[in-house]
């Protein structure tokens, strides 16, 4: 241990070991990082201390074993029950609330932490367990850049795509999410073709090749069509959403005629729809960013 | 033109000159076909023509001008106009229809070829008009693998990603519309996404980088998935469906807290509840494929 901190290696603490935190500590670990670990269920954490981790008794113990603490749990509201008792032993401390939640609970728990008299920074893991600590792992922070760059290389342990946002504590939640309307875009639109080929008689491991191919080709696009965004203007340097419109109509034909669920590309067809009726139908399918755009209440 | 008939280049004739069409042609000239063309308004022609395009009288004598027919026209209903009044000089040609259209569509077209004496194969082009003729443009082919055997040299000039897929006429368009769908995934999950941000201070521009590293990553999933999807067992390696749900909640309340768009998560959300109802919380994504087989009517 003295090793460790000869070589600056700032103890850190881990609460929550769940798939994820147990991840998280495993990572600091192999870095050679001090690791004091709390769990609510204590067993949990047998492996990582075979591996170095010291087990605190109480979660007060666990804040206190260092400056940077990592929560990483179910939601807030688990968050807030755990932290909320401890009083004083986190004033000074640099608190990192790796656990998933809406940018509303990020700025909320930034005020409670100011209050304790501890530095707060959201944070928003866009990796499986497995990943972390790998060049493939992204971890977005918001919160006061100081409190990022105090702490940056032992964060950086937890993965290669360490990235600070700003100053917004919501900003972590708000991409986090923004990723994931992404990725169930991507599951839904793959499991909705796979249920339409494999009504064909054609398996979905048949379909992944070209799959991985034409998602490529449209990540292409995304730079272009993020301009549009931007700009507020939509030329269509490829398709119109006419003819968008025309290919989701053969969608929903082939749904229905293999007896597959049409409700995806028909809940699409119809958003389509309302963009050529507001006057979009020349325009590429960028232009479809005023539709999300639009409130649709609560 | 003799030159290229020494070296063994099928003469081909493209009908229909749209921006796809156009770029069929452009690529069999550069790659030295003698190449006939047609279309409607002959002033599209011109800039083939400069290019050592043959512009036919009539379909009839652009069919005529060889034994590769490509057809890429606005759709079924004008494949049909254009060929059905020409009788017996489709004896014994190979007709390739790349219009985009349903499957049933494209086996109602290869019975009426079969009547007609020709050969008929299926294709559809994953690809925008300017990626024809390179590395990137996939066009996909079924029909009678003897015919597309015969003219893959001259096919292959339009795009590297030349795939025969089987002798079901239907194939094509099924992985056409597979495809699209999920491109209409990415594309509205990123706008979702951009609506989101944007709403939040944030540019489509700034988000553009994480959601390329996004899409990667899950991208590399599909394999598990697809391969679940055909084993039918989905063991959660990675999030249960609850925690997808979970995370679904707070992209609702994010859309909602912000005043945009939040149909597309409700949508999602529904659906996902309705995999739970199932008995699948604690399964992984791939589950929700029983969701989408379920017929949803006509």
């Amino acid at each position: 241990m003295m090793q460790n901190r000869d070589a600056g290696h700032t103890p850190v603490t881990v609460i929550g070991l769940g798939l994820m935190g147990e991840a998280l500590a495993g990572a600091f670990l192999r870095d050679g990082y001090p690791t004091t670990v709390w769990n609510r269920t204590a067993a949990k954490a047998e492996r990582l201390v075979s591996q170095g981790a010291k087990l605190a008794d109480s979660v007060g113990d666990a804040v206190a074993a260092g400056p940077l603490v990592i929560v990483c749990v179910s939601d807030y509201d688990a968050v807030h029950e755990l932290l909320h008792p401890l009083g004083e032993v986190l004033d000074g401390r640099v608190l990192v609330n790796l656990t998933s939640g809406t940018s509303a609970q990020a700025r909320e728990t930034a005020d409670w932490a100011a209050r304790q008299g501890s530095t707060y920074l959201d944070g928003a893991i866009i990796a499986i367990p497995p990943a972390i600590g790998t060049a493939d792992a992204v971890i977005l922070y918001s919160g006061p850049r100081s409190a990022f760059d105090l702490h940056e290389s032992a964060l950086r342990s937890l993965g290669a795509g360490t990235t600070y946002l700003g100053g917004d504590h919501g900003l972590s939640s708000l991409y986090d999410v923004a990723v994931l309307g992404l990725m169930w875009g991507i599951l839904n639109g793959f499991l909705q073709s796979a249920a339409l080929l494999g009504a064909a008689g054609v398996d979905a491991a048949a379909f992944a090749p070209l799959a991985k191919k034409g998602i490529e080709t449209v990540t292409d696009w995304l730079s272009d069509y993020a301009q549009q965004v931007d700009d507020g203007t939509y030329p269509a340097l490829d398709a119109t959403i006419d003819t968008h419109l025309a290919a989701m109509e053969h969608v929903i034909q082939e749904s229905e005629f293999l007896g597959v669920n049409a409700e995806l590309p028909r809940f699409v067809k119809a958003l389509t729809d309302r963009a050529v009726a507001d006057g979009h139908g020349g325009n590429s399918y960028a232009a479809m960013i005023e539709q999300f755009r639009k409130s649709s209440g609560t």
